[in-house]
């Protein structure tokens, strides 16, 4: 008998220090393939995982959201200890649930939130040097609560994307920036949330690069507006490091 | 003109994973081999830097203690930033102070602090992954709670180390075993320190694994007294594995 068809989404953590970032490609792990591997492996099926969005090299993700279809009468609820037991340690499948046939990641998304990390100290903590950006500056946190409020609503996001960009409008809308902030016994845990729509290529990054050079004073939340006036990547900031960045969660 | 003689103590902290242990050793990266690599490097001598004691491949540390004399003119207080601009990002030197030429990293310890970290759980956690033991099965804390007073106060810790061990004597003294447990959305995660005067090689691992075992129901707190009474390894449990290990004080 025919083993029925079933479209599953997962949501799914991962470090991403050891990963080329989601997407598959040749010679280079990355989530995806691990993902499709341990599909083969249990379904002896070639199956796609797709993602609700890439993430690059280095990011690390709390609730990616993860489809495939795949003919099988294993029960739903199992699939996350079938996962498990097989991925690597780096990466979790944290739930698994059934979706309709005509469920997108990608185009069904109805918003996702970043969280961005700094340790603003004067010492290096060892188990935050894969999650944290390390800055040992001292960052003036009020100027960049303030500024990021600029980057509320929509805006054209061209001077805030990578150079490889290639959607057809940097047109965005951020409709949330959260700072959330931790003294330790060094200094501070900064975390920032970015909840938007959907994001440029880096896109999160350079926000987080902009603000960072505004708690440096080297920028100002005047060079915001001119990086929307002009669309010019020199007004924005750096492209703050990949593994400071996390995918928290992405909502439909 | 020379430069004066100092004898430098430090507080390092590491994540041990990518690293075969404390001792220096051909062919493998090590903790004591970075240090010394760096001294090198600064001073332009080569320089020996001895620990309070080893920690074995996979083990971290917070609070190891690290000695070494040097011909130098440079202010102590600058010893941890120029370290940390040189060492990997996964050995931090938190700490560097001036001790007289008599101190001895080993043979003066008062106390050692340990501390091993379960998860408890029915998932993994991505970001614990190389800092705690994932144990899926339920433990039973009070269990263990209990049992563990058997630990306390001198005893011959000869069924609790590993067949390599060298010491004269197997007889030590654990001063104080404490649980603290944090539920979080998935379980809980467990973190027993053990205090102790000096540990056999393997013991804290051992006593770890025991009460482990005891937890699952599989070993009762009547082993621990009959390890104690033979001597036998047997009665102990297994080796909890090295990365929930992690030195977390050194006591002088």
């Amino acid at each position: 008998m025919k083993k029925p068809m079933k479209r599953i989404k997962l949501i799914v953590a991962y470090d991403g220090t050891n990963y080329a970032g989601w997407q598959k490609q040749q010679n280079a792990n990355t989530i995806q393939a691990e993902l499709e591997s341990v599909c083969y492996k249990y379904f002896k099926q070639k199956v796609r995982v797709d993602g609700s969005g890439r993430t690059d090299t280095g990011v690390h993700a709390d609730g990616q959201v993860a489809v495939f279809h795949v003919s099988t009468d294993i029960g739903i609820e199992k699939i996350p200890y079938l996962f498990n037991s097989s991925l690597p340690k780096d990466i979790v499948v944290k739930k698994a649930g059934p979706v309709s046939e005509r469920f997108h990641p990608t185009l069904d998304v109805k918003e996702k939130i970043y969280e961005y990390t700094i340790l603003n100290a004067k010492l290096r903590d060892v188990r935050l040097a894969r999650y944290a950006y390390f800055v040992y500056r001292d960052l003036q946190i009020e100027e960049m609560i303030e500024a990021s409020k600029h980057f509320l609503g929509e805006h054209d996001f061209k001077a805030f994307c990578s150079a490889d960009n290639q959607t057809k409008t940097t047109i965005r809308t951020i409709s949330n920036i959260e700072f959330k902030i931790k003294k330790t016994r060094e200094g501070k845990v900064i975390r920032i949330r970015v909840s938007g729509t959907g994001f440029l290529h880096n896109m999160v990054r350079i926000i987080i690069g902009t603000l960072i050079e505004i708690g440096y004073g080297k920028k100002t939340a005047e060079n915001i507006v001119e990086a929307f006036a002009t669309g010019r990547r020199g007004y924005a900031g750096f492209t703050a490091p990949a593994h400071g960045l996390c995918l928290k969660k992405v909502q439909y």
